[in-house]
């Protein structure tokens, strides 16, 4: 776990400057390939499973990189969960009881867009907890996150880090932009005013949730064709490591 | 409803002779492109659902059958279950508890891998449950499927017809196709045997459960190309049908 607290200010929110957007995208397009190849045999493996958990302040584009990513994977084998507020149901239990349900069985791929991770960070903006209960779940995400690998889960977490700036362009675009209108949710306003808050509560998530098994990906996300890339090129190089093999057969077969 | 029962003995397993296979799979491709854009509308409107129900004998190509429709579209919007065995918990409920479950809320596209179909198909053919309680589920799916269309799902339910002689070299391949040994089961050969009894059992179905407002589309199944294109422009025309619009916004918006 790194000891010092990452300066978010200090991260790249945008592409190095010497990748051109144009052979970027073809490389993502062939990264894309070998995650269809390497989905299916995770899934026909049915031994382990992966858990891409998709954090990022508002309007830093989660939802336009799922569908980048993750569309042309065999949807059989992918499951994407979006955790909404949770209901009164859910409130009645800790809060990791409805994110728990929702993990992968073997053989399959499960996204969250925003996870486990907002109980420790909306929460905390709103002032909804304390900072001793936030460091309490903290230590409770890591050993539930443990949990999960050593049940042949690999867990990879995902920053998208949107510079405050195009944060409040893209806000102001779902009142401007016709297209983007039906986006717009009361609040929008508000959310462009919360960045600074957000960073601070973000910082301490990859202070203390963070630990070399188990590692935060501070993802540039100014640009949404480098954050697609970005995540693939994450995604295919932890499916590689784990390298799933087509079993020979399911069962005995006759001789 | 229709009177009469069909007899699948006497319906294609092949496409149309007219039909050309690349132009098909052009034609494919091009209705895919559409099945992006409508299931995007469907998601963003948030008001309705639609449900994909397929069945199929073993070999029939179900879950290449996804893939190849499904693969492209926005998987956040899409969701496939597969109904395994059931569970001791799921039968210690109706048939209809653990399907019921996993109906597609509003704006979402679920598609079942087998349904609450199989209660009265593969457990009449291995005799576990007498004609008379096949028939009142027969009745009690006529309805839950009527609740679901009430509470604005769209069902659409698809069978993919293989023919008894297909049926037999796929199971075949299983053991003889390298590639395709994972796919093996004890009791493939078994199941070779059993296309006729599985065809009585489906043509009861077909006559008991397909009322006019929710009919079955028995889809020729021997060929891959052809199944493909067919569900997908049932999809597509089902989902033009119910012309998903964007909404202005979902909130009011500042003046």
């Amino acid at each position: 776990m790194p000891r010092s607290t990452p300066d978010l200010i200090k991260l790249a929110t945008r592409a190095p400057g010497n990748l051109h957007k144009e052979a970027t995208l073809r490389e993502l397009k062939r990264i894309k390939q070998e995650l269809i190849e390497l989905q299916d045999r995770l899934y026909a493996e049915n031994r382990r499973s992966v858990l891409v958990v998709l954090q990022g302040m508002d309007a830093s584009g989660k939802d336009g990189l799922i569908r980048r990513v993750f569309s042309g994977i065999n949807p059989q084998g992918v499951r994407v969960h979006s955790f909404k507020e949770p209901t009164k149901l859910e409130l009645a239990h800790d809060f990791l009881w409805r994110v728990h349900q929702q993990v992968p069985p073997r053989g399959m791929l499960h996204v969250f867009n925003r996870s486990h991770y907002e109980d420790v960070l909306i929460t905390r903006v709103a002032g909804l907890i304390p900072a001793e209960e936030a460091h309490r779940r903290f230590t409770a995400i890591n050993a539930f996150e443990k949990l999960l690998q050593q049940a042949g889960t690999t867990v990879l977490k995902c920053y998208l880090h949107v510079s405050e700036e195009e944060q409040r362009k893209r806000l102001e675009e779902r009142v401007t932009d016709a297209a983007k209108q039906w986006k717009y949710e009361a609040g929008d306003e508000e959310k462009a005013r919360q960045w600074p808050a957000y960073r601070t509560v973000y910082e301490d998530v990859f202070e203390h949730c963070s630990p070399a098994s188990c590692p935060w990906h501070i993802v540039p996300a100014d640009q949404n064709w480098y954050k697609a890339y970005e995540v693939a090129r994450l995604l295919r190089d932890a499916l590689v490591a784990m390298n799933p093999q087509y079993p020979s057969n399911k069962t005995e077969r006759p001789k």
